[in-house]
């Protein structure tokens, strides 16, 4: 093997120095929102904030951990990766992410800490785990921490972008999704792997491994109007999140069922369909969410995205895997990147029908573009970076495959073979 | 297979057809709750009340999509239908449940969204997620679909009914779960099949799939509370719905277990008895739960409750699948029938005992047999009409199996045979 | 087999005694807090307490239920009795932690049950669970039944006393962490069995088991915030609560992950560090939660319980079960043990440096060498009662298996062997 997964020194270093870093920059530039006012008592409104938007920020926790996280489990035998490696990048990313977009908003050179900008940090980290997904199972942890430092770094810079062209994007269709997916496939590209071109044993699912993707796709589908809304203004425009990214996900739902069936063998059903497709009315209605486009608008717009996200998964991500050389394990293309760009051009059209005075379609397409753009460029130099062998990532035959880098357990039945090195996994007496 | 379930073109086109009415009927009938008044600043209160009531909405969209879609994983090899048309039904009937309660409460000819009506749209997709439960295995996704739209029609007409009776019915446990338990029972009743009457090989659960399903009995019994009282009235009554259903919840639970172990073999628990019989409290404490029945009163019906579900599954069950040829694949009488019953006899005696001012037993009890006998016509005017073969019903030998309507993975031990037809599900490459 | 692990009558018997012992001291001693005041309208504030606090006991409870329940999913035959003797647990324990921690609150002779006294009675059935870890796979569900009587007494006098000496303990990395840790950790050592010093063939995990015991993990991990929060004044000391949490458990997945890379073979990670050590900055930030330490502060916490508790399950465990002769099964020494130290250690450096006014650093070590003293004795008394062969022990060779306590369905693949006594365990028909 002439690849060298073995990441003792490189990824432990790696890790502290990081969270040292972290905790030094946390030490000079972040404080709580709330210390200065601790002691007086008319700050109730910040209080009543906080305590309300708690609930928001935990279902949007329970999509970054859970959702994502098991989301991905879908591939037999890189279950541990997928919901692992989540964890790890989501609980650095949150930190970095903190530091990142803080820094555009410094009050008396300090960043400060509250319940929005905890919420803002989760949704950091959620553009490296959309990423991730078109990456899974070719790339090493030591990579995908790389991937975050970049990432989220550019990220922040394209989110204050967006909001300085004076473009709205509630629900991240653009900045989130569109950005998420299309630097996840850029790096993807860079990293293209040949010898995976005829695919590999380990790339598909099992019975179980799909009920647990199930978990994850689940606590997306019922949290996504928390994600929706919950940097929103209150009141009124927070409450329509709520109702338009509901029936937008419930009208999802139907057509992502309906074409999974229609282009299907026999009219059955696939699981890649169900896990995914039922998610892109959330995506697509994300810009448009606080808009005034009524229940049926967003019902319209959840219609489009659950046909485009089954038909990209069958017909378009054979093509692009083989004509432009993406290797997308995950699908991220049809389940971020079309819905989040038909989110996009949503808006262009909610804004010229007057659903949110103040914001004008030239903009929110120019915030469009420019989101694309800098994904894609930033997700090549990404790719670039992260290509150069020193990380560890894994040979062809070892990809999608978790004893690369875990301790795997013994099953019952491999006793005798080879599956793992040299012992079982706990190990009570010397 | 003279049995066609072959659903490519059936399925596909109801469902779209009623995807675009849906869309038509919200854009003709169903605006925001809010929008009229998002100008104005006088409307805190509304605005309070949608964010305050925002958790327990979300606690009962995962006892929805989570709970009753995990807790049906228990079979070996129907963890897909499980899960995904517990998904399809609930995500069509919210938006069909939307109209359906919406038109008795019309405000200028339009239905109003707001926090209540979503959390309403969701009860109302319950009782045919408990309906499912009954017919399990041996329908199909077309099947179920047309149940929803009948089942939630005639339960939005009873549960109107209910009120203009002027009982009072917080928790539901007569008009979600006594409803959802008999309609389901009288379908199943009518839908008889003599094939399956010494039972099938996919019946039984297998030890993972065992645990899938208390995924959702856990996410059912944690988010009971919020289930009985998300819809009471503000204050006192709401925090009496939740401490009840807490403490009968959890003395359910005691007497689940003991009983299973009474009536075991050997003394061990039965995994159904755990799943199900734990949940019993919930629904029995349902009617009576915003009521003055003190914390003791509500574990007495608890306590109740986990006893007659224990007893029902294991000796009351095989008599009515032999005596009344009822094949209840989930036990849904044991869980909904007889707990919600209890429900509402326990409401009889708590409205005598004066535990809610303004309610009278006879009338409680008046909606009790309403509700009983209205799910039972309902429910065999729908077994006749989903008998019609052209709904492509699987036969006999493939119930309980989800090849038949998904497109299942090999497993790695089946490389060899023929469990699914041409091809492993993940095709990269053309 | 000398040992009856028949329970038929035992088990049963003593839960519906218990039951209906709760039931009555119920009916004697506890009552709503809210239902004397609920017909005037000035108790708004007491109102908005329970409806605002609603969602971190919501937090809580799924912690409880489905954190504690699925985190101990990790074996590969002991599923079941996991999640299910977790939920027997948890249902019993908050029934009697409401009276035994009620019972130093009376008024006017009365227990009164708001949304404080539930969060109270869920956290008073934590101990039982982190002691439950400790003897995980050893003992008979009725042996726990008894210890959650015995434990659960003994914690609430610790709390109380805790509190009398003036300490502080919001998180409560001591009460709950360490207490719970000690008491298992001393029951355990008494009941030693020297038959499972070499190890036991079920004392692994399996793939599918190690992904489950994932789902605990990350419910903890989310909603620790709640837990070291809920209890907290309310506005800047809860926010802080909150943020602490947050920040701390990130840093700590980083040092996890680094620490378990750098001591396992060839860097690999290992999913016994990764499912628990990554908690260990919930647990030791719990004391100082509510402290202005700082985020940096939180964060350094993290970090070194990160490191201590990976270093404990690697280096430590052993020389625990061999020397001290202490079979630790879940490894709570690690998780709650030395990370609850930790806190509690940190909370005397805090208020030493003046991070929480009116606390100080003597009481808050007295606190902690209490706890520590109290658990030891405790868990050792409860030890000595538990060895009584009455209760239903399971011999060595049954130890971690399912199938002595619970109907476990035959799987697939052994129709042919014995597993499973004379039936599978669904049986529609006589």
């Amino acid at each position: 093997m002439s690849f060298d997964t073995n990441m003792r020194f490189k990824f432990s270093i790696l890790a502290i120095v990081l969270q040292i870093i972290l905790i030094i920059l946390f030490g000079i530039f972040v404080r709580y929102k709330t210390e200065d006012h601790s002691s007086s008592h008319n700050v109730t409104q910040s209080d009543d904030t906080f305590i309300d938007l708690y609930p928001f920020f935990q279902d949007v926790h329970v999509m970054i951990f859970v959702g994502f996280g098991f989301l991905m489990t879908f591939l037999k035998r890189y279950g541990f990766s997928s919901v692992g490696i989540n964890l790890l990048i989501a609980a650095f990313g949150l930190q970095w992410g903190t530091l990142m977009q803080g820094l555009w908003h410094l009050h008396d050179g300090k960043i400060e800490i509250d319940i929005k900008s905890m919420i803002n940090a989760d949704f950091s980290t959620a553009t490296v785990l959309i990423s991730f997904g078109a990456v899974l199972g070719k790339t090493s942890p030591l990579q995908m921490l790389i991937m975050a430092v970049l990432e989220i770094f550019i990220f922040a810079c394209n989110e204050h972008l967006v909001g300085f062209l004076g473009a709205t994007d509630i629900g991240a269709s653009m900045t989130i999704h569109t950005f998420g997916a299309y630097f996840g496939l850029a790096a993807s590209a860079v990293l293209y792997r040949p010898g995976l071109k005829k695919g590999h044993d380990n790339e598909g699912s099992v019975y179980h491994s799909d009920l647990f993707a199930m978990i994850g796709t689940l606590f997306l589908w019922m949290f996504w109007p928390s994600f929706n809304s919950a940097i929103a203004n209150h009141g009124a425009e927070q409450e329509m999140a709520i109702i338009n990214t509901y029936f937008s996900l419930a009208a999802c739902v139907l057509t992502a069922y309906a074409f999974s069936s229609l282009v299907e063998h026999k009219g059955k059903f696939d699981m890649v369909h169900i896990q995914n497709a039922t998610l892109a009315g959330g995506v697509a209605v994300g810009t448009c969410a606080d808009m005034n486009i009524g229940p049926f608008g967003a019902m319209i717009i959840g219609l489009i995205a659950g046909i485009i996200s089954t038909l990209g998964f069958k017909f378009l991500m054979p093509i692009v895997a083989s004509k432009l050389r993406i290797q997308d394990t995950c699908g991220v293309h049809n389940l971020h990147g079309l819905p989040g760009i038909l989110g996009g051009i949503a808006a262009v059209v909610a804004t010229a029908l007057g659903a949110k005075p103040g914001f004008t379609p030239l903009l929110q397409g120019a915030a469009l573009a420019a989101t694309f753009g800098i994904s894609v460029v930033g997700g090549v130099i990404t790719g670039f970076i992260l290509k150069i062998p020193f990380w560890g990532q894994p040979p062809d035959q070892s990809c999608y495959d978790d004893t690369v880098y875990w301790e795997v357990p013994l099953e019952e039945e491999e006793h005798d073979n080879q599956y793992q090195g040299e012992h079982g996994k706990i190990k009570m007496e010397a």
